[in-house]
C-alpha cells in the first residue's frame, strides 16, 4: 500500500486495481481487503495497488439504542420481520423447525449488503403465518408506512403460509407508497445448507431499493438458485406445500427478476409516489365459501349467517349449484354482497355463457373477472370497509392494485 | 374396379392399393372409396387397384329399438352420456350454450369411429355438471357397471367444471372393472369449430379399449390439437377455466396419450380385471372446509355440525391457525373424522415438520401425504360408507386408486 495517508470508512478515494483508476467510497477494510462502493452503485471488494484520500468522510454513527437494530451504510432499508420459516432453524433434538432467528444474522451473511444499505431491524411479531389475522396486517401496513417515511423501501419476512394473504392485504390498504414493500419468506429453515432464505432476501432488499411502488413478493424462480423473482402481491400464489420456487405469478408474468446480482424489472407496475396513503379499515364479516357436489343448502345458509359479503370459490367459469341460488338472492336482497371466483385458480370467471351463470347473476352474485379467490377476499374486505355500499360493485370490478389482469400471458400455464 | 366378384361390407378381403397387397374387412363403402380395417387394427379409406373377397362376411346387424342407439361395428363400447358441453350447442340469438346434442351427432362425424367400434349411446342425464350430486355418482357408477358387463369400455360425456370430482367418485367404488371408464368433456361446445370435443372423444373411445382398469379422463394435453392425454381420474383437476388444455394430473405425468391416432399408454395402472366390483356406500356428512386468516372460530365450528367428516384446506403443508385446535379436537373426540389436505395445489401435506403440525396431530387431525384436496373429499365419504370405524386411518393412508403418490414426478410443476 504505496499511499502514506491512512484511508477511513467513509472516505472518497481514488484507487487503482489491475491497471484501472476507479473511484468510491470506502465502505470497510477486512485484512488487506477494501470493500468499496463504486460511483455506479455497485461494490467490490479488491486489493488496490495504489490509493489517495479524495475527500475525508464519514459513515453515519447510529445512536447507541439504534446501533443493536441497525447495520451498514448506503441507502436506509427497513426489514421488518413478522417470523416464520425465514427466521427459523431446527432443532435437531426433536427435528421441529421455530423461529428463532433475527433477520440481521441473515443479513450479516452479506457484507456487500450491509455496506451498500443501511438495514434497519424492526420486530413485529414472531409466528408462523398461519395464526397470522386480520388485525396483524393493519398494525403491519401501518408500521410499513411510518417505516417508509424513513427508508426507501420496506422488507417483510413472513411465513410463506399465508404470505400471499398479507401481501395482497397491504396492497389494497396502500393508495400510494413512497417505496417498495417486499415480503420475503423462505420453504428452508435458514440454517439448512439447501436453504433459499439468503437469495431470497437479497433479492427483496435489491427490489426495495427500486422505484416499484407495490407490494410484491421475492422469491425463487425455479428449484435452482438462478433467479428470484418479484411477484405482484395481489397476482401470487403458493401453489406448492414444499418446492422453493412454490410462488407462482398467476396469469401473468413476474413483475421483475434478480439474477447474478442484478435487479431487473419488466413488468409494468405503479411507480413510487410521494406519500404513503393507507385505507386500513376492513369489513371482517366476509368468508370465503368453496363449492362442491354434495355441498349441502344449509350449509351454504350457515355460512352466509351475519355475513356482509361472501366470497364462492365455484368451478370452471364460476359456476355452483342452481339449488344454491335462492337462498343466496334472498341474502344479496337483504345487503349481503356475493362475488364469484374459480377453484380452477387459473383463468377468469364468466357468467354470461351459460345458463347457471345467468341465473346466478339474476341472484345478484357478482362476476369481476379473474381475480384469485384469495385476493377477491381481501379486497372485498377493503371495499366494504372503505368505500359505500354504491360504490361496490364498481371498486370490485376496477383494478385498483393489479389484482386484475386484462388478458392472460403467455406461458404462464402448467 | 376390376374384380368381378361385388364386395359387401362386412366381407374379409384382399386388395391391391398403390402396388401393395393387403387384407383386411370391408367396413362401408363411399362412391369409390372403400373403408377397410386392416388386420393390425387401424382403418384406411382407399380407392383400391383390385380387390378379391377372401371370405364373405356380415356386419352385426341391430335389432329395430337398439338400432337408434348402436352405431357401427367391432370394438363395443358404450358412451353414456350425462350432459355438459361436449353435448352443447351456442343458440346464436341469445349466445347461450345449452347442452342438446345427442353424442351420436359427435360420433357420426368419424366414419372410421364407426367402423372400428360398435359404438352403443346411453342417455344417463342432460345437465351442466355444476349440478351433478353424490347420488348421480352413484347411478352412473351403476350404470358404468352394466355397460362393462358388454362393452369392452366405457366412456362418459361429461360436463368439466366438476368432472374430477365424477372420476374420483367412481374410481373409489370400483374395486375391480373389466374394462377402461373414459370420462371426457369440451371446453367448447361442438358447433364450434375450435370445438375440443371431436378429438377429445375420439381420443376417449380409443382409450377405452386398451387394458387400463381404472377411471381416467380424455382431454387436450395443450392447446394445440395435437395430442389429448388421459389422466388418472383420482390425480385429475381442472386447473383453468378456459384453456382447451384446462385438465392436469397433478404431480405426475398422464397415464396415456392418443397422438395421431396413435393410443401410448406410459404410467403405470391397474390393468383391466376379469369383473366388475362395486362399493357404492357414500357418507354424505362429509364438507370441505377452505381455512383462511380471518376465518372466525364460530363459523368453523358451524361447518363442523352434524358432520361425520371434514376436509380441511389448509396452506402450505396443511397448517390451520392454532386457534382452531380445541373446537376440531373435541369434535375428534366425539367421533368425526378430520383430514387434512392443502390449498396450494401441489405438493404433500406433513404435519412432522413445524409446531403447528404437530398441535394439529394432537388435536387428532390425520395427514394422509398429496392426495387432492376434492379427492380426498370423495375419498373420505367413500372410506366412511364401506369401512368399519377403525380402518378409517389406514384406508385414507392406503393408496387405494392412485390419488396417493409416493414421489412428484419431474415436469409437472409450474
Amino acid at each position: 500500500m504505496p499511499d502514506s495517508r491512512k484511508p477511513e470508512m467513509g472516505d472518497t478515494i481514488k484507487f487503482n486495481w489491475r491497471g484501472k483508476e476507479m473511484t468510491g467510497t470506502l465502505m470497510s477494510m477486512d485484512n488487506d481487503f477494501f470493500n468499496i462502493k463504486l460511483e455506479n452503485g455497485y461494490n467490490i471488494s479488491v486489493k488496490p495497488d495504489s490509493l489517495t484520500v479524495l475527500k475525508k468522510g464519514k459513515i453515519q454513527v447510529l445512536s447507541k439504542g439504534e446501533e443493536a437494530r441497525e447495520s451498514g451504510t448506503g441507502k436506509p432499508i427497513s426489514l421488518i420481520t413478522t417470523g416464520g420459516t425465514i427466521v427459523s432453524r431446527v432443532d435437531y433434538k426433536t427435528g421441529a423447525v421455530f423461529p428463532s432467528l433475527d433477520i440481521g444474522e441473515l443479513t450479516s451473511k452479506f457484507r456487500y449488503m450491509e455496506n451498500k444499505y443501511r438495514l434497519k431491524r424492526v420486530d413485529f411479531s414472531n409466528i408462523l403465518s398461519e395464526n397470522m389475522e386480520p388485525d396483524q396486517w393493519v398494525s403491519l401496513a401501518k408500521k410499513a408506512s411510518s417505516e417508509l417515511n424513513n427508508s426507501e423501501g420496506v422488507v417483510i419476512s413472513h411465513g410463506t403460509d399465508t404470505m400471499s394473504y398479507t401481501a395482497s392485504a397491504l396492497a389494497f390498504m396502500f393508495e400510494e407508497q413512497t417505496g417498495p414493500i417486499v415480503l420475503v419468506g423462505s420453504q428452508r429453515s435458514s440454517d439448512r445448507p439447501s436453504s433459499d432464505s439468503y437469495l431470497n432476501l437479497e433479492a427483496a432488499v435489491d427490489f426495495a431499493t427500486t422505484d416499484f411502488g407495490e407490494v410484491g413478493i421475492s422469491m425463487h424462480h425455479n428449484t435452482s438458485d438462478e433467479r428470484i423473482d418479484l411477484i405482484r402481491g395481489t397476482r401470487s400464489r403458493k401453489m406448492h406445500s414444499t418446492r422453493r420456487d412454490a410462488f407462482k405469478a398467476i396469469g401473468e408474468q413476474p413483475i421483475g427478476s434478480f439474477q447474478e446480482g442484478l435487479v431487473n424489472l419488466n413488468g409494468s407496475y405503479r411507480q413510487k409516489g410521494n406519500e404513503n396513503k393507507l385505507k386500513v379499515n376492513l369489513e371482517k364479516r366476509v368468508s370465503i365459501i368453496y363449492t362442491y357436489p354434495g355441498l349441502a343448502n344449509e350449509d351454504l345458509a350457515k355460512s352466509m349467517d351475519g355475513k356482509k359479503g361472501i366470497i364462492l370459490m365455484g368451478t370452471g367459469l364460476g359456476h355452483i349449484a342452481t339449488k344454491f341460488l335462492e337462498s343466496i338472492s334472498e341474502r344479496v336482497k337483504d345487503g349481503m354482497k356475493a362475488v364469484i371466483t374459480t377453484q380452477c385458480i387459473f383463468g377468469t370467471t364468466n357468467l354470461d355463457i351459460y345458463s347457471t351463470g345467468r341465473e346466478m347473476k339474476k341472484a345478484g352474485i357478482i362476476s369481476v373477472g379473474n381475480i384469485l379467490p384469495e385476493t377477491a377476499y381481501v379486497k372485498m374486505m377493503h371495499v366494504l370497509g372503505n368505500y359505500k355500499e354504491e360504490e361496490f360493485e364498481t371498486m370490485m370490478r376496477k383494478n385498483m392494485r393489479g389484482e386484475l389482469i386484462e388478458r392472460e400471458e403467455v406461458g404462464v400455464f402448467l
